[in-house]
């Protein structure tokens, strides 16, 4: 990857940022900024949108104040790390980040950070008081998930055909913006997010993607940022739509839901991640009548399940949806979980030839 | 994928297996059959051949014996959803497997399986017994992994070109047997395993794999079977030298240890998974005098990491290595651990274009 204008740009911004402070100390004033706060009391639920997003309080950080001046010099060293990844052209690892900017301070035997979990929140500050995400600022975590399908994207220069990727996949990157990643000849009808890479495979075995004519993806469990963005993107700018496919269980609902409406803990990104129009194609507690499941292959919900049911039933988002009332009532009488795995006790392929097929035609979906 | 040779020989092995069961059946004898015991009590460590070896004792599975009638069930209802995956040509997760082979037995409320940790070991157990790989048996676990570098495959009759796999990297499936994935035009020179995903990033990025002309794969910590197999098929196959590149602690040791001479746990499958020839070129405790490392980015090793540096220290396979026992002995002398992402402390990039050429230049590995 060479530097590009989105270097130039996050560069830029984090500059500004330090003339600010700079300007302050040269004032003889106490050197500041403001970091807008990102916790619960600061998410809401814009209904228009129907997106979480995040209000408008801010938190001041000082250098003199005794509380704020260790996290007033870890933002710096992170900005000042994120400008030298912006001066190189680079990006890297969150905890490349970590040990770039950890050192022991001269003279004692403090250290700047003692451990990652300090510096991925500055991270997340920085994010949201210069307005440029992880991503632009040219972090990345773990990569994590593949796609295939009916489409050719060209990822960091190189052309990628995806419906000549083989059992494995296209491994999907952590930073998937429009300067790596750019989309070509995408002639996939929707995308399909499969919660899980064992599912996933059985779907690339089957040529589900060819069949159905789809894209489908999958995150490992919860989605990483990368799978969210690329969903983002290629729906907003292909306008594909987007389905999702998890097991009957509330972990399933929240994978919906995070895609769907976004996170409260990471609400200032829903505008660049989050699809309110995403469709669940995920297991129904209904399904068990309806597909006639053996009731062995079902798993009884735990207290923590009944627990995080009630607590996603009430989330604003589903509160006045009539179906997803329905559904995790049904859920909570029945008591009982369901793996897209246990559709296998059928039959290997029941899953790719009969359940989703019959739930697309059917529009059998939750919305 | 279709129905081929190994799908037919699989299922001749898993009918005769049943055939001779019958037979007993028919004498009016108790049907049974050996596994192979897996444990640490028959698992030897081959000195000539420098691999973990299983040895000959078996245990005897009978049906009449209140103690082995379940798991005798149990083996004879995965060996038939084998088959019957055998017979369909197609392959699947070991979680579906578990769903196939799981219902409630009529006329009773008992479960033929209750939880995936009783089929697992089901699915090892029927590993030794018929020699078929769980690869061979069509058994996949999740994807983990990617790879890049100078060579075209065929993965599942798709011609890849890893030198033009963007920033993602071809995934690298968890059946990587011959029959799905085949070599064509191989240049690199090695092969690099390194243990992070985070890492490896770096490395392609750096397009490290084009300057020093290898191979670069992860396999996201613990590489899973299907990386050690494709490792293991190229080192063979391709005559590649094989470099792994860890963390400096004692997992990272352990990495090393299971892709060279292969786990006790699967000591069955040693002979076709390890390589005796692969070279340490991870971190190094001395690494942090060589390269003058900062010692704020060094981690206080736990209890835990005594331990377990103390029981490989004591491996028979290291036992005997001096080089092995300086450096286990001085990593537990300083009381640290060193990671990769350490020496983003230095730079960014100091791992790919200073840490590693110099590495491999001087020939600081650990044989």
């Amino acid at each position: 990857m060479s530097k590009t204008s989105k270097h130039a740009d996050t560069g830029r911004k984090l500059e500004s940022m330090a003339q600010a402070v700079v300007k302050y100390a040269r004032a003889k004033e106490d050197p500041g900024f403001d970091i807008p706060t990102r916790a619960l009391s600061n998410a809401k639920f814009d209904e228009k949108r129907a997106i979480i997003t995040m209000g408008d309080a801010v938190q001041r950080r000082n250098f003199f104040n005794l509380g704020q001046a260790k996290k007033f010099m870890q933002t710096m060293l992170v900005a000042s790390g994120c400008k030298d990844l912006a001066d190189q052209g680079k990006s890297t690892s969150i905890r490349d980040m970590y040990y770039h900017t950890k050192h022991t301070i001269e003279g004692t035997r403090e250290n700047t950070f003692d451990d990652q979990s300090e510096s991925d929140p500055i991270i997340e500050d920085l994010e949201v008081a210069i307005e440029s995400l992880r991503e632009e600022l040219g972090l990345f975590a773990e990569n994590r998930g593949a796609m295939v399908g009916n489409m050719v994207i060209i990822d960091n220069g190189d052309t990628i055909d995806l419906t000549h990727m083989g059992s494995g996949g296209w491994a999907i990157p952590s930073i998937v913006e429009a300067d790596v990643i750019q989309f070509r000849k995408c002639r996939a009808d929707y995308i399909l997010l499969i919660e899980k890479g064992a599912v996933w495979n059985r779907f690339n075995q089957d040529r589900f993607w060819e069949k159905a004519n789809c894209l489908i993806m999958h995150g490992q469990g919860q989605p990483p940022r990368g799978v969210r963005r690329l969903l983002h993107r290629m729906h907003h700018e292909l306008k594909l739509p987007v389905y999702v496919l998890t097991d009957n269980d509330p972990w399933g609902y929240y994978i919906y839901s995070v895609v769907k409406q976004g996170s409260i803990n990471l609400a200032f990104e829903s505008a660049r991640m989050a699809i309110p129009k995403a469709r669940f194609v995920g297991m129904s507690s209904f399904d068990v009548e309806r597909f006639g499941i053996n009731r062995a292959v079902t798993i009884a919900m735990k207290d923590e399940d009944t627990r995080r049911a009630k607590e996603i039933m009430a989330y604003p988002w589903f509160a006045n949806k009539k179906d997803w009332q329905k559904e995790i009532a049904h859920m909570l009488k029945t008591g009982v979980k369901l793996e897209l795995e246990a559709l296998s006790s059928k039959d290997f392929s029941f899953i790719t030839e009969t359940y989703l097929p019959e739930k697309m035609k059917k529009k059998q979906w939750l919305d």
